[in-house]
Order: C-alpha cells, then structure tokens, then sequence
C-alpha cells in the first residue's frame, strides 16, 4: 500500500497521528501540493477530489479520504481503540470527532482559504476551475472556530480526553484543529483554561510529532 | 430512548431511512424548529449546537449527531449492514457517505440558508447569535452541488448503489441531498442518467417514505 500524504497539510496530519497512535508504518510518498500536482490526471485518478491524504490499497483500491482511512486501519489494527469499544462509545467519538472537523476544521478552512493571497480563485481545495474567495467567509469562520473553541473547553471540564479516559480519534482532530487555527488568525481564548491544559497534554504525546 | 425529530427536515431523515432499512422503531418526539425550540435552553442541554436529530438514551447520554447516530444502531443492530462488512468495505462507504455529506449536503446548506428570507441572520442552524447571509454563498454551493452530481454520476456507471453490490448509508446520504437539493434551487443535470437511474430505485424503496 501507499500513502499519498503531503507534511505541511493538516488534513494528512490527521491519519499521521493516528497511525503513530497505532504503531503502524505505511510507504509514504510526498503530493507537492505547491507545485499543484493534486490538480494532474494521475493524481485524480487516485481522488477525484483532488484533496489529500489518499491511502491506495495492494488491490489498487484508492480511499481519498481522512476518515475512511482511519476506519480502515482501525479494522485491521484495533489495538489500542481510537473509535470506541461499544455502540456507546463509538456513537459518542464519531460525534465529538465530526464536530471537530464541522465547527473546527471547517471553520478554520473558510477563514483561511479565503483570505490567503496565495490562495485568490481556489477557496476550496482540489477543485479544477477558478473558486473566488468570499471575504466575509473570514469573519464567519473565526466566530465559528471561537464557539467550538468555548464548545470544547465545556466538554473538557473535568474528563482527560475529550470524550473520557481514553484517548480516542477525537482527540487527534481537535488537536490538528487547535494547532491549524493559527492559519485562521485565531488563538484558544486565555479563559478556555480546561481546553489548554488538555492541549498541552496532547500535544506533549510522541504521536503529536506526526 | 427518545429520537429527537423534525419531519421536515433533511438531517433527521437520514436516520430515519437508516432505521427504516433497519426495521427500527424507536420512540420519537418532534421538535418544533419552526417555533425556535432547538434554541431553548431545555433543548441544548441535549444538543450543544443546537441542531437535531439528537438520541436520547435511556441513561440519559445524548448523541447530537446524524453519523453517531447511526453507528449506534449499526453496532446494536448489525444487519442489514449499512456501513460496512469489512476494513476496506466500511473505509470506502465511509468515504463516499462523507463525501455526500460535504460535497451535497453541505453545499446545498449554503445555497439554501444564505437566500432563504426566513433565514436572515440564520445562516448556520441551531447557531443562537445572528450569523448573516452571505449572498455569494448561494452561487458556490450550486456549483459545489452540480460538481458532486457529476462525480456521483461518474461513480455510479455499472454500479446498482454507491459503493458497488449493496444498498449502505451512502446511498441514504446521497438520496437526501439529491432530494434537498431543490432547496438549492439546483437539479441533477439531464445528462447524468446513472445517477438519475440509481435516484429512482432508492427513492422507491420503502425506506424512503420515512
């Protein structure tokens, strides 16, 4: 198998993570995304998205997606459980993890894709034709990524990790949330006392080097 | 356990086919959006971000999220499956359920939330401090909403469903947005006739009543 990952993308960081959590070590090969090769034939035949992480399987199956990645190796390599344990469990981390990614990461993508120079006519990542960034998307997703930020400080008052005892896939988003969000021009507010010592701990994980 | 619904909405249908395609019956209380009850304190103690479906269990645990949801039930009620046999299996329904989701879904909420005069300063749902349209929105998601139409038409050539021989929460993710889609006053394109092929079978299912 191969991963198609790219170090300076936060979405890839994701997987990363979770399969330091694991122990798992997968062939890797760099996307240069600067150079736009996400946007050549080669590459959205892996995914049609034209977004990374891509993990291609031995068969040629390609998963062009972060979290269908993390399922997979979650089945083949259950130990330690970064998913959950019962139907509680699970229920209870695919919904702290979703909103990881809907109230953070997507947050920080509008306020950041939107307001980058680098980035004028491609707001959304991977797509082929021009998408003009939405100046008012920065503001929108700044609120948004202070609401989860509060939202998350809340959750996290007097648990370890965000959904319990154990450190779990939701964990791994909130942190890659919390660490992108300098893109978004946006800090943890000083008062989210309970969100940055869950930070601290996190990010002082070998994994978090990912 | 309480399922927290609203007939009319798209988000609470999804688990409502997922339950139907299940044979799940659960005990069901609507919760009136239209008279802003999702921005009552009563309710966001069930739900943070102040959005349904939420599921109340009967240790009182809340699961305020579609996908969590779901996989709750898949783990009680495993057959049919509807996400997944296998490691590869489940990655690539959870792949293409989530692209439905971010590619259809979400599009079609920018396209609808950011015209609809109902919505002034409603732009995200459950949302309690104003967040105002954002015009240009509409126009993104209608194009956002017609590129995952033709990457679902492309996907679906030689396939009965989604992800290939069976019937999974993929294809309920993608009927909802095809079916929501007319809020965002876009249709599926003429000439995507697989996808509108595929459309016809699922929407003439049982399960799609619900």
């Amino acid at each position: 198998m191969i991963f198609y990952d790219c170090t300076t993308a936060p979405s890839p960081r994701r997987v990363r993570i979770f399969l330091a959590e694991k122990g798992i070590t997968v062939p890797t090969e760099q996307v240069d995304l600067a150079n736009a090769q996400n946007y050549t034939e080669e590459f959205r035949a892996l995914n049609p998205l034209g977004t990374v992480p891509v993990l291609k399987l031995d068969d040629g199956t390609c998963i062009g997606d972060i979290m269908g990645i993390c399922r997979y190796f979650e089945i083949t390599n259950p130990n330690p459980p970064l998913m959950g344990v019962d139907a509680k469990d699970a229920a209870i981390i695919e919904m702290w993890n979703r909103r990881a990614e809907q109230e953070g990461m997507l947050n920080i993508r509008d306020a950041f894709r939107n307001r980058s120079k680098a980035l004028v006519d491609k707001a959304i990542p991977g797509v082929a034709e021009p998408v003009p960034q939405i100046p008012e998307l920065v503001e929108r997703g700044q609120q948004g990524l202070l609401r989860f930020f509060r939202m998350m400080d809340k959750q996290l008052r007097g648990k370890e990790f965000v959904t319990g005892e154990r450190y779990t896939v939701a964990d791994i988003t909130t942190l890659v949330a919390v660490d992108f969000s300098r893109a978004a021009k946006v800090s943890v507010p000083e008062e989210c006392t309970d969100l940055l010592r869950w930070h601290k701990a996190v990010a002082a994980r070998p994994s978090a080097q990912a």
